[in-house]
């Protein structure tokens, strides 16, 4: 199942629409700059690395039209400025959105010719390779996250930096999908990422699709599956890496990282290196998206909002450790144990 | 808006259907020992005090209607055990149920005449009395909790141990509604709390129906409202507290008492002193109830979800500090910073 791919032919960019899964299997095709823009704000394809090649792919597509109209040079690069500064405003935090279209600007600009059938033809070939270098450096992640890994081995995913988050193989489940090639048996256990629910939506949908053992729970629940002791690492993806490894990925993923401390499970950010940001400093400088509170007051999903036959652990309570209670606030006052 | 109450004339324990909220205020009477056990298992009524109650004045009105047969003490104590019993496995985990059942039961033991219609008055006053002190305790929570409060603070909360979880005022709502009445203005941040969203639907609907500041937030958004800087405290309720201290509360309240110690933000559970179970040990001891996974994967509620108008907080990331990532899995091997 392909995430995306670029129809030439038909001058468009295809994209399995991730906002109708997992009930719908749904290719669209992107013809224009503001369809593009569309579909990565609304979350019809999202996920850092798949939004950079949309992006790009989506670049190539409008200037392959506006050469249509013979402009000159300096034309073409104001053009081509105008749409890249435009399909950057469509989300904020992830880098890799800006990271391809700087890319596809470099590539332009090593162009000897002055030909603009030239720079079409760049632009093409750039888009192609950046999906092809995603999925290649993708199962490089793959494999070496794999090496972390031994037979038997419980693995808590946030979000979903799966195959569907790229041009293919993902980045958070590349060691996973790396090690179930080589036949090693992994339980997975799959926060399903409130608010738009991408974990139960997308990651149990493409890992049960690949055979993976696989679980769902609400995020509320990594910590209890955690203090069962089924969790020995946890893997996620991101937007963008700061220069001290700051990390913006998922909200809610912060919170994963610090139940993992608290169990001395290692916490693992699987990434293209492109996804480290030298320019920002510190996780402080990096701008978080904030989103309609719709998305959080309003279940706009029809049911089901899983794959069919997923396996869930839906504890309804969990248990805290005393030691974590500052003080139990009762009629009779502030007590400490022993009662 | 009261929680529930005894119809005694129509033989009715009337609850408000919290399964409905916060689209609609509806009241349901509850007349079958049946009737009550449902009500409990679906939901309708929850939060482990107004489960207590609602299970004493449904034994009430059973052992009334029971009564009307006139049977003899023998069999009437055996009916009466025989309920009681049944009532306990609507749900396992909180401890108030069987609390509150075993004091009817101590209540009808002490009374010297044999006469069975005695032994009705002294169950309806029992489960009337039971009611009371859960109220009267509650107050006197809210008010030794109000004492680590100050104007401006925010608290956070998760799942909903309000009015709505109790015969009235709360448990871990009850200092804020305390202080509120003092006229303290403080902020709340109430977590969705999934599967059942008592957070949004309960926690939200009740504290912006009181006037209180409130904010929703999603579950996984807790560390970074911590993180900003914006919680000073959280207030939990809980349903049973072992002998240790540990402490079993709605699913999800285990992760947030670890964030709250990562950011040095006190963590206090709220609960009348009969929470406190001396014959549990500790939180290993206590059965944790699993639920239907169709709450997880499918998202029943029509929208929206939440009161109208309620504030709402919906980053769609968070930032990592470096120091709890283990690695950096990238194409190029592990990596830590500097890059």
């Amino acid at each position: 199942m392909e995430t995306l791919y670029l129809d030439d032919a038909n001058s468009a960019v295809v994209i399995l629409d991730q906002s109708l899964l997992p009930g719908e299997v749904n290719y669209i095709p992107l013809t224009t700059l503001a369809q593009v823009w569309d579909a990565i704000k609304e979350l019809r394809v999202r996920g850092a690395p798949a939004i950079g090649v949309t992006a790009a792919m989506g670049l190539y597509i409008h200037m392959k039209g506006y050469a249509l109209g013979e402009p000159d040079k300096e034309a073409f690069l104001t053009e081509m400025a105008r749409a890249c500064a435009y399909l950057n405003t469509s989300r904020p935090t992830a880098v890799n959105l800006a990271w391809a279209l700087t890319a596809m600007e470099e590539a332009v600009q090593g162009v000897e010719s002055g030909a603009v059938s030239c720079f079409v033809e760049v632009l093409r070939a750039t888009a192609e390779q950046i999906k092809a270098d995603d999925i290649a450096n993708n199962r490089l992640i793959g494999k070496h996250g794999a090496a972390l890994l031994k037979p038997g081995m419980g693995i808590l995913t946030h979000c979903n930096a799966g195959a569907l988050a790229t041009a293919g193989y993902g980045t958070a489940l590349a060691p996973v999908y790396y090690a179930h090639e080589q036949g090693m048996k992994l339980r997975v256990y799959a926060d399903e990422t409130r608010p738009v629910l991408q974990g139960a939506r997308l990651t149990a949908f493409e890992l049960q699709a690949a055979g993976v053992d696989t679980t769902l729970i609400c995020d509320n629940m990594a910590a209890t599956v955690m203090a069962n002791g089924w969790v020995d690492a946890v893997f996620v993806g991101c937007d963008r890496v700061a220069a001290n490894g700051d990390t913006a990925n998922k909200i809610g993923t912060h919170g994963v990282a610090i139940l993992a401390k608290r169990f001395g499970i290692p916490f693992y950010v699987c990434a293209p290196f492109s996804t480290i940001d030298k320019a920002t400093p510190t996780g402080a400088d990096i701008t978080i998206e904030e989103r309609d509170p719709q998305e959080v007051t309003h279940l706009w999903y029809a049911s089901p909002v899983a794959p069919q036959g997923v396996k869930v652990f839906n504890p309804s309570f969990d248990v805290t450790p005393s030691e974590l209670i500052e003080a139990f606030v009762t009629e009779r006052g502030l007590l400490k144990p022993p009662f």
